[in-house]
């Protein structure tokens, strides 16, 4: 089982053929994208999780979200994700080595109770008990439309911003209008435009940038 | 929000959804499947969860795999994952409902500690402690080609045969060598055939078949 046994160099060579296919995907397209190295290294962690090199396309990022999001990160913030999944996959020894921490808080006792007195979804009375943590936030959603549209009523009504938005729900229903939403807001959002993304893309984006080292911006890995 | 506030009828909503783009991806392809109306629920809610419907051509069932699994669920078995992504997806009270549980030992510390002295993956380490766990197994691989590995391994030796494996890592090095394995297998497998899976995959096939319910088997639901 030798040429099985160290995770480390396929992830190296998962990379290393995730970059030549992505040359060939761009040329055979005939664009090439003005991505950062750390742009880059997102995205090419998302091809990993996935396998599917449509998020090439569809990851965008705005008011410098990633750089915004990597500060976040290092200088030790708080990630709200809107499933257990996506908590699961964020690598928290990591975060944590950087002073960070992550909560979901759907399964809780108050959010369930919350949800069925007020009417509303969970991923929503989740965004409500995110507003009173202290920030920094990067508030992760790969799962719940309704997460971001209640992110947008609270911005419009000055009630919570978090500092930045990880905006890669799944799915077939609202998902497409509520990523549509969160590309006009002016804080940083890294979007999975479409219908595309999950809890697995989101944990992947977050480990992007935990993992990112600029001595080896050179390969994404 | 009340457009927003049911996800139940959202979920509805996206199944029908998913429903017409099938006929009509299957139409323009000029086949049809012969699935079972349990197999189809399962391609239906690996779709839901990843809006990519490749996976009505990759997702495979062997030896009668999707009733056999059901019959396992439904009986109370043990499932064990690779990821604590997948273990975090699957619907445990549901999974509960029927006598079942679910474990992945990946974050364990004597699973370290064996991947260290005897030099293999933690995945690996993993499928030889599952080997001493009581039947009924499913064992569901979203992460590590080497877990299917180490079980081809040990049902060629004797020394450990799940009752059924759900064979769906994601990746780009030894993941389609090791799910064509799978298909060879003489116990029943489900396959993502290809690079594509992942741990949200697993998750959503087992729940496919904690959800199934006979009386709605016209919609897949």
């Amino acid at each position: 089982m030798n040429a099985y046994t160290k995770p480390g160099d396929i992830e190296a060579r998962s990379m290393a053929l995730i970059g030549e296919e992505l040359q060939d995907i761009r040329a055979r397209r005939g664009t090439d994208t003005a991505r950062s190295p750390l742009e880059e290294a997102i995205v090419r962690r998302v091809i990993h999780t996935t396998a599917d090199f449509d998020f090439d396309e569809n990851l965008l990022f705005t008011n410098h979200a990633a750089d915004r999001a990597l500060d976040l990160l290092r200088g030790g913030c708080t990630i709200i994700t809107d499933t257990n999944m996506a908590l699961a996959g964020i690598n928290k020894t990591v975060l944590a080595s950087f002073g960070g921490r992550a909560f979901c808080f759907m399964a809780d006792e108050d959010i369930a109770q919350t949800a069925r007195t007020r009417g509303v979804t969970r991923a929503e009375a989740s965004v409500d008990k995110a507003a009173f943590l202290p920030p920094p936030l990067i508030y992760a959603v790969g799962n719940a439309p309704t997460a971001l549209l209640r992110i947008a009523a609270l911005r419009g009504s000055g009630g919570f911003s978090p500092d930045l938005v990880i905006a890669v729900p799944v799915g077939f229903v609202n998902v497409v209008e509520a990523k549509e939403l969160c590309l006009g807001f002016d804080i940083p959002c890294i979007v999975a435009r479409g219908r595309k993304g999950g809890s697995a893309v989101a944990a992947a984006i977050v480990n992007a940038m935990l993992y990112f080292r600029e001595d080896r911006q050179q390969t994404g890995v």
